[in-house]
């Protein structure tokens, strides 16, 4: 049943959580703070795998499976990670009908065990790069959760990479941002900005953050994907030690990078609007719907049988879904695929048989609805997906410039941080305290210093220095 | 490095964890119990899935993703459940840095939180059949573990569903038992019995148990794949109810399935042999393994770079990997990829350019080395695999039909259980006492009624019943 949508402009908040649950991407668990992800959302996640996993073994990586549990100990091995990770944690205590002598952690995130791993099979340069990725799910206790963008457990891949040099390391880091933003655009059709973070947003136990920020409808930030180097930061607390071919014992340089299902969170809120989600065709569970359209009960088969001809021919190339419930109407059947976001409608009815065509009909409304011969269907599909796919990326980047502002000081970013939604840019002076008296004012972080951005000019929290292209925003 | 391996006839269980260990398939993890998959094994793990979830969607399946945590107060709500997994829990009672008010356990099974959601979901029959799997880890504490087959977390994939009448759900628990015998025989390459459990080896919470039992090469049985039927046992414990047709309210019948990486275990002991494991085709990480041949620096670049071209001739149709380390002598290399039980090896070198062929080489050892002209590789490579695969299935099935003893009466069954490793079958009347006796008297158990048999005979432990046909051994 659709219920009523609560429109994006009375309570985004609201329409968040309405769309999830009337388009039955995921539900509330009877366990605080978790969710349950539902066919519909759990489809998106796996082509948000497909695709990236592709990526990753293309680029050398291998996956593998390290333990849910670790020992307490190993989280406190990295002073600034167990810091950064302490209030988070779920603990078991008990397990086999005793308890345990050391507590364990269920894990928030796996670069102490996975190091721990590599300090047993890293012996020599020969064994360096080791580049190891993980599909798994990790645990977070979260005060105030929200489904799919902060849930206490929540599905991830997490990367951890070990390197020779520390210029190796950096290349790798730059090179699974740059894989997270081309699935970014290429997948799910938002545009993103690249940057580094600043130490105050800096993972924790990482020498570099970088990340890809997205801007939402309502024009908050979405951090979308991390990719961290993390110097020798893991391997001398793990003590992972290689022999360099003059046999020489050396710490390596290591980087981890993940991005989670809060990237579904992202797709609703980056291209949803007051119908219900609108989703990018290479990661819409159903790409095309067929609506039959029976008017009475001799045209039925006749048009079923017409419509299974046209899912024969496109099976294969495009994900397709017949709706032929008999007892709803296709007026409602068109709500409820638009909610769900289905990129393209197909209709079929008797007088379309009569003139060998079908109606499309495109969930971002462009050129209404329009008869497409049933011999161009294979090629219209085609070409109407690619079309969706490239307007949406484009409308992402335009709404991100349209809502992107740039101050020269310090008065007239809390001003425009106050004063109005967006992104706002400044030249900014790395510099702790400032940053936190910007948050403390206005709510506003600093999301990153903009990557392959050169210029630099007189800071608004400093004139006297030269600061670096910053995006401050509200942020998820 | 390769270690000297235990020979199997030598030591079964050392030979077990060298290969293991040696090939690189999993490793022991710091946390008592648990392991680690590596890049190899897990891999073999990535092919297991890419298999069946492709079966599962076909038969209208669909992936879901349900909570890590599940209340303690749901285990306790189906009587039985509770009695077959309450001394294998984990608990977390901490979390954030407080007490929790109720401890959550982390799950062995998800029936209990999959059909609180199912109550939620499932209003009306045509909200029926709900056919639901996942992916995921689960956690039974075990106190002998061992590795793949027997470790406290592990990854598996679980079948939930629920249908309005009793025969839907037997045709779906016994079309899921045959996917997963389809699988073992055309994927794994292992000769596999579906069968029916006795009530003592039943599924706790279930009314009828399936399963797929295999015979390992030291003669024992592995269950490599269970499929139940639940009855309305959880339906009525979790208030499952939908309305008819005829807007009667009730509880539906339900069945779940599952396999796990324990699979991965039966592919090592149902194929491995002295030289190491010994993969079956269609799910080795590497189909093929290519060593060039370079007896001197001069060669070297010529015969890399027209291995290269056979790599790109082939890499898109099969899983092929080169060996071109140059620290590492030929030999030491094939002694490495049997080892790791990769089906075909090419050797190439500097007479075979000439030649304008390569050597092959089976890991099955049939046909010693032979020469196949580069024009034919493509093809060659395929029949290769093909009857490697055959011949693995074949030599699986005659194996367990030789270590297979039939009995005809009490006393034979003891003592053929006792005297020599093996199956033994006998018609069995089903009687719990009965079943435990024999179990204390030689530790094997029944693992099943043989399915697709309707042949009765006069019972071994009651010689007035007509017994069915029962499979004894002992097993993992």
């Amino acid at each position: 049943m659709v219920e009523k949508l609560t429109p994006m402009s009375e309570d985004f908040n609201e329409w968040y959580t309405d769309i999830i649950q009337q388009a039955q991407l995921a539900d509330y668990s009877p366990v605080k703070g978790t969710m349950v992800i539902r066919p519909y959302g759990y489809s998106i996640w796996e082509s948000v795998q497909s695709y990236l996993d592709k990526k990753f073994k293309k680029t050398g990586h291998q996956n593998a499976y390290f333990p849910l549990f670790i020992p307490n100990s190993f989280i406190q091995k990295e002073a600034e990670h167990v810091e950064g990770f302490s209030p988070e944690l779920a603990m078991v205590t008990h397990a086999g009908g005793k308890e345990l002598e050391e507590p364990l952690v269920v894990r928030p995130t796996s670069e102490t065990i996975i190091n721990h791993m590599f300090a047993k099979w890293i012996k020599s340069y020969r064994d360096l790069p080791m580049l190891i990725n993980q599909w798994a799910n990790v645990v977070r206790w979260e005060m105030r959760t929200r489904l799919f963008l902060r849930t206490s457990e929540f599905l991830w891949q997490e990367g951890h990479t070990a390197h020779a040099t520390e210029e190796e390391a950096t290349e790798e880091a730059l090179k699974m941002l740059n894989i997270y933003a081309e699935f970014a655009e290429n997948a799910a059709a938002v545009s993103v900005v690249k940057g580094i973070k600043s130490a105050n947003e800096r993972f924790a136990g990482a020498t570099r953050t970088y990340s890809i920020e997205a801007m939402m409808k309502d024009m908050k930030a979405l951090q979308a994907g991390t990719s961290h180097e993390l110097g020798q930061n893991f391997s001398k607390a793990f003590e992972i030690q290689f022999s360099d071919e003059e046999n020489n014992l050396k710490h390596p340089y290591q980087t981890s990078w993940g991005v989670s299902t809060r990237l579904i969170g992202m797709i609703i809120m980056a291209h949803g609007d007051d119908k219900g989600l609108n989703l990018p065709p290479k990661l819409a569970p159903y790409q095309v719907v067929i609506i039959p359209i029976t008017p009475n009960e001799d045209s039925r088969s006749m048009i079923l049988e017409s419509a299974q001809k046209i899912i024969n021919e496109i099976d294969g190339d495009f994900r397709v879904h017949i709706d032929d419930r008999d007892n709803i109407s296709p007026g409602f059947k068109f709500n409820e695929w638009e909610l769900k976001g289905v990129p393209l409608r197909l209709e079929i009815g008797p007088r379309d048989i009569e003139n060998n065509s079908v109606v499309f009909s495109r969930r971002d409304g462009v050129e209404g609805k329009f008869n497409v011969p049933i011999s161009e269907i294979k090629n219209k599909i085609s070409e109407n997906l690619d079309d969706i796919h490239n307007k949406l990326l484009e409308s992402s980047k335009i709404f991100r410039e349209e809502n992107t502002k740039h101050v020269e000081n310090y008065e007239a970013l809390i001003a425009a941080l106050n004063s109005e939604p967006g992104f706002v840019t400044c030249y900014w002076d790395e510099n702790s305290s400032d940053e936190d008296r910007v948050k403390q004012e206005t709510k506003a972080t600093l999301r990153c210093y903009v990557l392959d951005n050169d210029k630099t000019g007189s800071a608004v929290n400093n004139e006297n220095a030269q600061g670096k292209l910053a995006i401050f925003s509200k942020a998820y």
